[in-house]
C-alpha cells in the first residue's frame, strides 16, 4: 500500500458484539488491535466458540508490527491462542493485569514459550514499524483497561477500546481527561469508538452505587451470602471483599476462572484482602452462614458454571440452604436471558433470597451511555469517527450522534466485519470488501464446521433423521436383505411401530416398481434407487405426519 | 369432593409464561379458566407448540361445567382447539371479541361447528352447577378482556386474568374500580393475581403516552412509515388509525393474522376507520410513499412473519426503500431479543429509520406493576392468595408483596403447575400434585414427541450423526459388504474422506478380533456386533476430533 494512506479493516466487533479485531494499515506495516473470541448464538449448532476469520493477514504476516491489546475481556483476547500460531506470534503489548490473564490462556494451550508480550501501563509508547502507539487508562468492567493511539505519519487513530468514565471507580484510577483533552488538542485524524450503549440515554451509573446496594443486603442476610458475578471483574470482588470486612464475613471462592483470576489479581496487587479472609470452600461449614461469603462464576446461567450447578442441585460441595441470600452482580448478555432466569426461579424453588438487576441495584454496566460517548467525542475531536463494537443498529445510532455533535456525514463511516475503510488526510471511505466472518472452532477443529454441517445440525435438530438401508444382489438387482428403517428424534421407535413398518413397505413397493429399470443401473452407484426410496419416505412420512425428518436411504450390494 | 371445599389445580402458566389453564374444583363442579399454548424455548428442538397436560381432568370430564376465557391472547385461548376434544367440548364463555378470536381459531381447526360459546359482558353471570361466575373488565393489550369471580357456596373466587389499570385506555374502558371495590365489599375468599410484572416498580404507563410519540415519528418521517405489532393489539392499531387521519395517510395490512383481526375488530366495533383509508398493499405503490402506513406483524422478529421476511428481503409485496420509517411497536417477550435484534439491524443496514422501545417510547406494556398489582390486592382484598400467570421468581415476588400488604404468609399460596391447592373458609395448603407439564404438539401430532426424541434432536444438533452399515452372511458370519459410512452434521464429508476412511478401516479391524466369538451370535439380532461397532467409532472419533456424533451402527443379514 501506498503511504498517504490509512486503512482500517475490522475483522471482528462491526456488526456483532464480540470477536473483535481490528487491523490498523499505513504503509507497510499492520498493527492488530485485539483479537477475541464470541460465544455461539442458537443457530451455530453444537459450536464451542467463534473466531474471527484472519485469513486476509496470511500473506501479510511479516509485515505485522504488533498486537495491542486493550484489555482481558475474553472478546478482546480470547481468540488468540487460535489465532497467534495463524500469524507467526507477532510481538503482544498488554497492561500487567492484561498480560496475566493472556499468559493464564496461553498456558492453557501449551504456545506460553513462543510468545512475547510487553507489559506496557497507560503513558507508555511503543514503536511498530513507522508509527508509534501510545496507550491511555479507560474505565471498564475490568482493571487495567486501555484505550490506544497510533500515531501515524499522515495523522493520528485513536481506538477508545471498551470505556465509561467513572469518576469514583472501585480501584480508584479515573480515566484520565486530562490526556484525552490533550490527545484532542493534538489533533486526531479517526477515532473508533465503542458503541456497546449507545441505546441508553444518560450516564452509566459509578461503580459506587452497588456498594449501597451491597450493604443493605448483606445487614440483612440471616444466613450465607452467594454472590454470582463475571470472573473478570476483579472491581466487583473488591467491592465484595471491602463489604464482607464491614460485616465479619469469611470468603469462599467458586468455580475454577474465578479461583484463578483472584489469586493472579492479588499477586499482582489489583485486589487486596486481609490475611486469612479466604476460606477453602470444602471448608464453609466450619463456620456459621451468617460468617460465609462465597463468590462464584455462573451469572449468565452458563450451563456448566459454578452458580448454574448449585441452583441445579448439582454442585459438590455447595447446596443452597434455608436462609440463603444469592445475588446475581451482572446482567444477562443479549441471548442468556432464558438462562439466567431459569437459574433465578430454580435458586427461588430452594427457598433462597435472591437479588438480581432488575429488582435490585447489584449492577452497573462496564460501557458508557450516550452522555458519556458525547463526552469522549468532545474530548477526542476527531476529523473523521468510525464506531465499533457494537451491532450494526448500535454504529448506526452512534454514527448519528457523531453526527448530532457536528461531525459531517461524510466524515462518518458506518463499516462491519470485511469492509476495508481507507483514509487520507482529506476523505474518509470504504474501498471494498475482504473475506472475513465467523470461523467455528468445534473439538479440535478450527474451521471445518462450515455452513453444510451447521444446516444439516439444524435439519436434524427439528425433525430428526430416518434412515433406510437396503442390501441389493448386484447380478439380479434384486434386495436381498431389508430395508431396515431406523431412526432418531423423529418419533420414538417404540410407540411408532405401525408407522414404521408401513413406510418399510412402502420402500418395498417403490422398489417393485423400479424393477424394469434396475437392470440398467445394476452396477452404478444405486442414486436412481436412494433417491427413490428418498422421495417415497419424504413423501409419506410428511403425509402421515406433517414433519421432515433428514431421510438417508443407504444401499449395499452382494 | 366433599363440598365445603375448593380446589385450585394450576394446569398450565403457574412457573411459566404461557399456556395458562386454571382448574376450580368445587363438590362436584370443574370450572376452567382459560386453555393457552405456549410456544417451545429453544431446547424444545422442533416443537411446534406446547399445550398442557389436561390428563387430569379426563376422568371427570361429566362434570366440567364450563371453560371462561378471559381474554383473546394466544397464551389463553390457544391451547382450545387441542384440549377441547380431549373434553367432550365443554360449554365456553367469552366476552364478543375473544368470541371472535376463537371462532377464526376452531374454524381452521375445523371445529366450530362443535363447539358452543356463550358471549358474556363485564357484570354478566353465568350460572355453573352449584357455583355461579360473574365477569369484570380489566384493561389489558388486548380489548374486551376480563376477570372472574366464581361464587362457590363457601365464598368467592377471583381470577384477575392478565390486567393493567389504564385510567385513559384507548378505547375509553377503563377498568370498572366500583365493581372491583364491591367485589372486594363483598368479601373474597381467594384471589389469583397476574403475576408477570411484579418486577417492575411504579405503574405501567397508559396507552396514551404512545400517541405522542407516534406524532413524533409521523410528523418527521419522510416517506413510508411501517408498524410492527402484535396482530391482537386493536388498541395499537386504532392509535396508528388515528395518528395517520391527522398526517393523511392512507393504511394497508401485511400479514395474515393483521388483516384477519383488523377485519373482525371493525366488524364488531372494536376498530373504527374511515371508509376507504385502508387500501390493498398491492398498491401501495400508487400511492406518494409519505401518504402510506403499513401495519404489519413480526414484532417479535418470528422467522415467517411479514416485517421478518421486509427485513429478510423475502417479502413477496414490500421492501425496504430510502426514506422508510420502520416502528417496532412491541418488547421483545423474553427469548425473542436477538431475533428481534436481527430485525431491527437488518433494517438499519437496509437504510431504514428504526424506532424501537429502548430508544423511542412506542410501547407499553399489557401487564400491571408493582403499585398496580397493590391497587388490585386493596380492592379485592382476599383472605387467600395465589399468585398466577408468571415464572417462579415472579410468583414468589408476588407472595411477598402479598405478605407486605398484610396478608398472613399461611394465607398465601405459592403454586405450580400440577400442584393441588385446597381451601376451606379456614385454611389453604398444598395437599398433593398431580400428573402435569408440557405436551408437544409437533406436526400432525399431540404428545407424541418426548423427552427421548427431544434429547436425540439435542444430540444430534449438537455433533451431528455417524451411521456405519454392514452386511454380513449369517451363515459364515463374514462381512460381505461395507462398512459404509455415511454421516451428517459431523464433519463436511468431502472434507474429511481420510477421517471417515479410517473410521472404516477401525470398524473393519474391531470385526477382526470378534471372529471367534462371532460364531456364537450367527443367527442373534447381532447385538454384539452392533455395541463393538458403536463403541470403536464413539472412541476413535472423539480421539480424533473430541466430538461425539450419535453413531448408529446397522448390521445387515444376508
Amino acid at each position: 500500500m501506498t503511504t498517504g494512506k490509512i486503512r482500517l479493516v475490522p475483522l471482528g466487533g462491526l456488526g456483532e458484539v464480540g470477536k473483535n479485531m481490528m487491523v490498523v494499515e499505513y504503509g507497510d506495516d499492520i498493527i492488530i488491535i485485539d483479537v477475541g473470541v464470541m460465544f455461539p448464538d442458537e443457530e451455530m449448532f453444537g459450536v464451542d466458540l467463534v473466531i474471527p476469520d484472519a485469513s486476509y493477514l496470511l500473506d501479510k504476516k511479516d509485515r505485522i508490527r504488533g498486537i495491542l491489546i486493550t484489555h482481558g475481556h475474553e472478546d478482546h483476547v480470547g481468540g488468540l491462542p487460535y489465532i497467534l500460531p495463524m500469524l507467526d506470534f507477532p510481538p503482544m503489548y498488554a497492561t500487567l493485569l492484561t498480560h496475566g490473564l493472556i499468559n493464564v490462556k496461553l498456558k492453557e494451550h501449551r504456545l506460553l514459550d513462543k510468545t512475547s508480550v510487553t507489559v506496557i501501563a497507560p503513558g507508555d509508547q511503543v514503536e511498530l514499524g513507522s508509527c508509534f502507539a501510545e496507550f491511555f487508562r479507560v474505565n471498564h468492567s475490568i482493571p487495567d483497561a486501555v484505550g490506544v493511539v497510533i500515531h501515524t505519519p499522515i495523522g493520528a487513530v485513536v481506538h477508545t477500546g471498551d470505556y465509561k468514565f467513572d469518576y469514583t471507580p472501585v480501584d480508584g484510577k479515573p480515566a484520565d481527561l486530562g490526556v484525552l483533552g490533550k490527545i484532542g488538542n493534538e489533533g486526531v485524524l479517526v477515532m473508533m469508538g465503542d458503541s456497546t450503549r449507545v441505546e441508553s440515554p444518560g450516564y452509566t451509573p459509578s461503580e459506587r452505587v452497588i456498594n449501597d446496594s451491597l450493604d443493605k443486603i448483606f445487614a440483612n442476610a440471616p444466613g450465607r451470602i452467594l454472590l454470582a458475578t463475571f470472573a473478570s471483574l476483579i472491581s466487583r470482588v473488591q467491592q465484595v471483599v471491602d463489604t464482607a470486612i464491614r460485616y465479619e464475613r469469611f470468603i469462599a471462592l467458586v468455580g475454577r476462572s474465578m479461583q484463578n483470576n483472584v489469586q493472579m489479581a492479588i499477586e499482582l496487587g489489583y485486589l487486596t484482602m486481609p490475611k486469612g479472609m479466604l476460606i477453602r470452600v470444602e471448608d464453609i461449614n466450619k463456620f456459621h452462614p451468617d460468617q460465609v461469603v462465597i463468590i462464584c462464576t455462573g451469572s449468565q446461567g452458563e450451563p456448566t458454571s459454578a452458580l448454574t450447578r448449585i441452583a441445579n442441585q448439582d454442585h459438590r460441595l455447595v447446596s443452597i440452604q434455608p436462609g440463603d441470600t444469592v445475588i446475581l452482580s451482572a446482567t444477562p448478555v443479549p441471548g442468556n436471558e432464558k438462562s439466567v432466569h431459569r437459574t433465578i426461579n430454580r435458586l427461588f424453588r430452594q427457598g433462597a433470597e435472591v437479588f438480581y438487576q432488575g429488582i435490585s441495584n447489584v449492577h452497573v454496566s462496564g460501557h458508557g451511555a450516550q452522555e458519556e460517548l458525547k463526552l469522549m467525542l468532545s474530548l477526542i475531536r476527531p476529523k473523521f469517527f468510525m464506531p465499533v463494537h457494537g451491532e450494526y443498529r448500535q454504529l448506526v445510532l452512534h454514527a448519528k450522534l457523531g453526527f448530532s455533535m457536528g461531525i459531517p456525514e461524510k466524515n462518518i463511516v458506518v463499516a462491519e466485519d470485511g469492509d476495508v475503510v481507507e483514509l487520507t488526510t482529506d476523505r474518509i471511505g470504504l474501498v471494498g470488501h475482504i473475506a472475513s466472518g465467523n470461523v467455528f472452532v468445534d473439538g479440535l477443529s478450527v474451521g471445518d464446521v462450515g455452513q453444510i454441517v451447521l444446516r444439516d445440525r439444524k435439519v436434524l435438530s427439528q425433525d430428526g433423521i430416518l434412515m433406510a438401508v437396503l442390501t441389493i444382489d448386484k447380478e439380479t438387482g434384486q434386495p436381498v436383505a431389508g430395508p431396515d428403517i431406523v431412526s432418531r428424534g423423529f418419533v420414538y421407535m417404540r410407540d411408532a411401530e405401525e408407522l414404521l413398518e408401513a413406510a418399510r413397505m412402502r420402500v418395498l413397493a417403490s422398489f417393485e416398481h423400479m424393477q424394469p429399470r434396475l437392470s440398467e443401473h445394476s452396477g452404478s452407484d444405486w442414486s436412481f434407487v436412494k433417491d427413490k426410496i428418498k422421495h417415497t419416505l419424504s413423501e409419506f412420512l410428511y403425509e402421515q405426519t406433517r414433519r421432515r425428518p433428514m431421510i438417508i436411504p443407504v444401499v449395499m450390494e452382494v
